[in-house]
């Protein structure tokens, strides 16, 4: 059985990667025919270039250094463990950063071609400039997910081993963390820094390209949004799966082959749906986009639900993935209603902003945390839920449950992925209609597709927040497990014996790990604004000295060009600088209170930080979202518009939030899966050397 | 023994209500010579008053619904009980409100009188003008804590009943709802309002008395910082006193009267510390203020240790118990530190306000965040150590030393209150120094003594919330020996046997109410600051309706007086309907995961709710308290002062962070203690009622 499932694996993973080439083939055969168009999206595409070959280079430097690390000392210290283990998960972790590096290179890659053809596209009609963005998307779920399908497949058939999984997974997580928070700190300094100077202190339109940021900011939508957003959903993807397999490896679960399954059928579903996708006449982009999610899942329950029957899978197993599958939809919704500007949140806060931006953000930031409750309450239920359904099945089928909730969750990733890098691909085409004047009309085209991107962003984050809520819970199932058979491999307990059975919220250990959880994400969260806001400041004094120094700049004379490149590079190096904190603060307060508290430390270390992480993350993106559409709506000719007080109390808002739901908010999410990974990677370090 | 116990503690009590009636005299018999100030106090007390009755007649009625209700059901429907165990708790509970209410009309009665003395004294010289202030704080210090030692002691003489305890808890921590968060948003809503109309609106000086808000704002600062924290302390300090004691009672542990030593104790090294603080020749009054917490607490660790020696108690509980008050000093030197503008923080915001709001937002957020962790991990240290440290003396002890390190961090609660009340006298003198027109000089001393309230009042704080968080997790604890307990007495389980041992992270229905516990706080923070922009907003349109209707108001007209009474009446009575969506969805939320998830969902549900409401807590009174001084410090004259757009930007962060730090952020605290207690009481009644 196992077998045949794994060729079919690679198989469905290959047609997603001749779909995605399909895609690209469509995209690049159209001629971008406006010269300025031409070369405009090639400076952003060769500012993309600039930022990921730095960020690489680095990544690599930090790959090798971390590779030996883990050779050396995980699972075990090399002097108390084999040379093949140790190697092995270093392979493993290796192989998942380059996999994941692989795909933020050809997403990015793509994402920067799509761009100008968007962008020309608008000038014709709405449909075509949609189908250049969504397919220029698509071929980033494509390749994504069948890289992340087959890593993970093929690892798995190669070493049936746990620690490789982990290892794989940590890669993934560890290279997300870099792009999603790097990434984030880059675009929201460059967003910042070219807002406060162009539209802010010189008045000029955003996109305008006398601005020395202009270039920068488009490129930012691509390293944060598109390879950023690319690697995180690579890691939950991959971590999800691995959690599984490594729960059903250690449980002695028999349906290992279940976690495939449903794996590829929400792969082979996304394939249906990317590739059947179209806006039809008169249609609006959002539902355009929303309905193909919907398509999606529906696709996905119903063959996923005749697989169930061919293969003779427990029904169980299959109602508990679904759970998983439905609150994600739920999930999603509820972000909608809070991000909306069809809504009354949104509209609430523009008209709040009318009494000062004081009141745009705490208006805002209340919004924010009432939407935490519906998410979470979801989140709960998908837990406790699927759980039940699976626990009859026998010992070790209701933490399974839980596991592939998460699978279900993240099954349409594909389509998620495609949706989300949809977004910056239309937010660039929007830039590049306004510099190359392409006319009005094509820049309320790309308005249009670009309000849709934003509001569909919201649903894809809800989505992606509550899998990595799931996926974590499964994670700390899969520490546990982690831990148990470590403590028989070290010989503390006998075989068949468990080492610890569970949490207990009362245990002093446990308690001092959830307290201390509890502030990370937080921690994290102010490391990586204040990033933004120091990386800023410097973009900001750049760019007054460009416009000091470069005589006819301001004035828009003739031929007069700012050093794009100056800035893109100093963001760069800014934002990869920025983030080493946040990242470090986050790993060593795992090994710290690993090494002081031990096991049960780390047990109520990862709940207080998936508990914390998830109520901050939430907060932050939908507060953000919500922001941003308020500014939007009242530039649509609400409170005001453009210009009139609630635009500038609204202005505030948007700025707030920026970093909120770019930077910090999505990037808690990879933080919370690289401190589960760390702390099972750990687990037997731990063991043997804790204090406590 | 604990018969000669509680009659020194009557004594004690005793002795703090004669310093306090001592301190009433001597501020009460300095006449207010000048007319103006005594027209604007009478006008500020009348109002206080007005709130106080108003806020009463709804909590009567309130207090007298909720006692039927608990005759009724707790602790377990009268149908299966006996009438006697269901009207202690309804005395009980009766009698926590009335004391909270006494100790609340006594400190705000003194308040409104030592404002006026202490303006007056102003134009003489500073050390009397902080002499009537601070003795003023100190009769609302003695009064609540004399109160609820008394209370306590008494009622555990008489009923050794620990649903009486948790019944007298539960009324005080009710009735600190309703004067926290009511308060808390009468108290902003004046406050927002009255800046908006009048400085932003008009550009007229905070405290002009043209201003129909003035007199409210006035009465705010009374009624949320005074009467509101009043009870909010009293009923942190009863929640510590009776979660000791009802662990000790339930898992029969000897030395109960250690509570009741260590709590005297305490409130005898307070009444020493009030007594003999005063303000040297030279001395700044912010190092004199904490000067006498110091040394309380320096005076508490030596009488404790002494009692410890003569009474022969165990030095482990001596140890719990100062970890405990040590710990709390540190995270009140923490708070110090974030919130001060002698330190980094404070003068970090101010600087990146130059740059517009929005980074004064973000940047205030960043450190808001930050400040999280030290608290945190204090709380987690002192909760371990005292754990450890108690643990040798056998079963139970473990869990009563963190409850012991609960009431040593509030053994010098009476001095912190003292400190506390401070603050609002001072600013309401300030603001009748400013109507008055006292003078330049008497300005300047009245500015110097609330900026040292304001620093204080972060050290306070911090100090409040700690205590809080380890009487929430000994509350968790009381919890769990009442299911016993109840498990017990309903048959669940056999005399001897325990019906749950622990709550496990890993089992689906503590995980169900860990996640949506986490949500709690947050929803509870938004619907009331949406409560203070909503009431606020009201407000400001009587405002607008008073300065058209009124003629000569704006341009100040002789003899022309704004309907000052109008606008106390408007705020009291959108205040206190505003509070009911929060409080009520707190507790309804309690009993519905509840009523659905069992025991062990509430476990998971009350560890969930402290986790998220401790940081939200912390983050929210931190951030607000920094960017209030922050906004100070640019007034004082750097980054362009006064005027400047720093200092505009430093207005908004503080407007915002104003709700943060006197509704939301302190309210929470008492949210956490209304839940457990509900939680506990509620007890049986989950366990025969609940679905899974």
């Amino acid at each position: 059985m196992i077998n045949r499932v794994v060729i079919f694996s690679i198989l469905v993973s290959l047609i997603s990667f001749v779909v995605a080439f399909y895609f690209y083939r469509w995209i690049i055969k159209k001629d971008v025919e406006n010269p300025r168009v031409k070369e405009i999206s090639g400076l952003i595409a060769q500012g993309s270039r600039t930022f990921l070959k730095k960020e690489y280079t680095i990544l690599a430097r930090f790959t090798v250094i971390v590779a030996v690390l883990i050779f050396l000392f995980l699972p075990k210290p090399l002097w108390s463990s084999t040379i093949q283990d140790n190697l092995v998960i270093a392979i493993s972790y290796v192989l998942g950063t380059i996999f994941s590096a692989v795909a933020g290179v050809v997403g990015m890659h793509v994402a920067t071609q799509a761009n100008a053809r968007t962008a020309e596209a608008a000038t014709y009609d709405i449909e075509r400039s949609f189908m250049s963005s969504f397919r220029g998307g698509a071929v980033m779920g494509m390749s994504v997910v069948g890289l992340s399908t087959l890593g993970v497949v093929v690892l798995f058939w190669f070493t049936k081993d746990s620690g490789a999984l982990l290892g794989f997974s940590f890669g993934a997580s560890s290279l997300a963390l870099f792009a999603k928070a790097g990434g984030g700190i880059f675009t929201k300094t460059a967003d910042i820094a070219a807002d406060l100077t162009g539209k802010v202190e010189l008045g000029i339109p955003e996109d305008d390209p006398r601005n020395p940021a202009v270039i920068a900011d488009n490129v930012g939508d691509n390293v944060g949004d598109c390879a950023g957003m690319g690697a995180d959903l690579f890691d939950s993807h991959v971590a999800s799966l691995s959690a599984a397999l490594v729960m059903a490896v250690t449980l002695g679960i028999k349906e290992v082959f279940v976690v495939f399954v449903f794996a590829i059928l929400g792969l082979l579903a996304s394939i249906i749906g990317v590739s059947s996708a179209k806006m039809g006449k008169n249609q609006n982009p959002t539902n355009a986009l929303n309905l193909s999610t919907y398509s999606t899942s529906f696709i996905f329950l119903i063959i996923s639900g005749i697989a169930t029957y061919i293969f003779d899978i427990h029904w169980r197993l299959w109602v508990a993935t679904i759970i998983g599958l439905l609150v994600g939809v739920i999930i999603g919704i509820i972000s909608d209603y809070f991000t909306n500007d069809q809504y009354e949140p949104v509209q609430d806060v523009a008209k709040m902003s009318k009494t000062g931006p004081a009141f745009t953000i705490l208006d805002g930031m209340s919004y924010g945390f009432l939407s935490v409750l519906p998410a979470l309450i979801g989140i709960a239920l998908a837990s406790m839920l699927s759980y039940y359904v699976a626990a009859p099945l026998g010992e070790g089928y209701a933490l399974f449950g839980i596991a592939l909730a998460a699978v279900g969750m993240l099954s349409i990733v594909g389509m998620i992925i495609s949706n989300d890098a949809y977004g910056p691909i239309v937010d660039n085409a929007r830039g590049l209609v306004e510099m190359c004047d392409l006319g009005e009309e094509a820049l309320r085209i790309t308005d249009s597709l670009d309000s849709a991107g934003n509001t569909v962003k919201a649903v894809t984050k809800g989505f992606s927040l509550g899998a990595a809520g799931l996926t974590v819970i499964s994670l700390l199932a899969a520490f546990m497990t982690s831990v148990n058979e470590s403590a028989v491999e070290l010989g503390l307990v006998e075989m068949g014996q468990l080492f610890i059975t569970h949490f207990d919220v009362m245990n002093p250990s446990v308690l001092f790990g959830l307290l201390v959880g509890t502030a990370v994400p937080a921690v994290f969260s102010a490391l990586l604004m204040q990033g933004v806001t120091r990386n800023a400041q410097r973009l900001v004094d750049e760019i007054h000295r460009q416009f000091d120094e470069i005589e006819g700049l301001k004035e828009g004379k003739e031929g007069v060009v700012p050093d794009y490149n100056r800035c893109i590079e100093m963001a760069t190096e800014g934002a990869l600088k920025e983030l080493v904190p946040a990242g470090a603060f986050a790993i060593l307060m795992t090994l710290a209170v690993g090494f002081f508290g031990g096991v049960l430390a780390i047990g109520g270390f990862l709940v207080g930080n998936i508990l914390s992480g998830l109520l901050l993350a939430l907060f932050m993106s939908n507060t953000g979202g919500l922001w941003d559409n308020a500014k939007k709506y009242i530039e649509s000719g609400h409170f005001g518009g453009k210009g009139s007080d609630a635009h500038k109390a609204a202005v505030i808002g948007d700025t707030v939030g920026d970093p909120f739901k770019d930077t910090a908010g999505p990037s808690i999410n990879t933080q919370i899966t690289v401190v589960s990974l760390v702390a099972s990677l750990f687990a037997s370090v731990f063991l043997l050397y804790s204090l406590l």
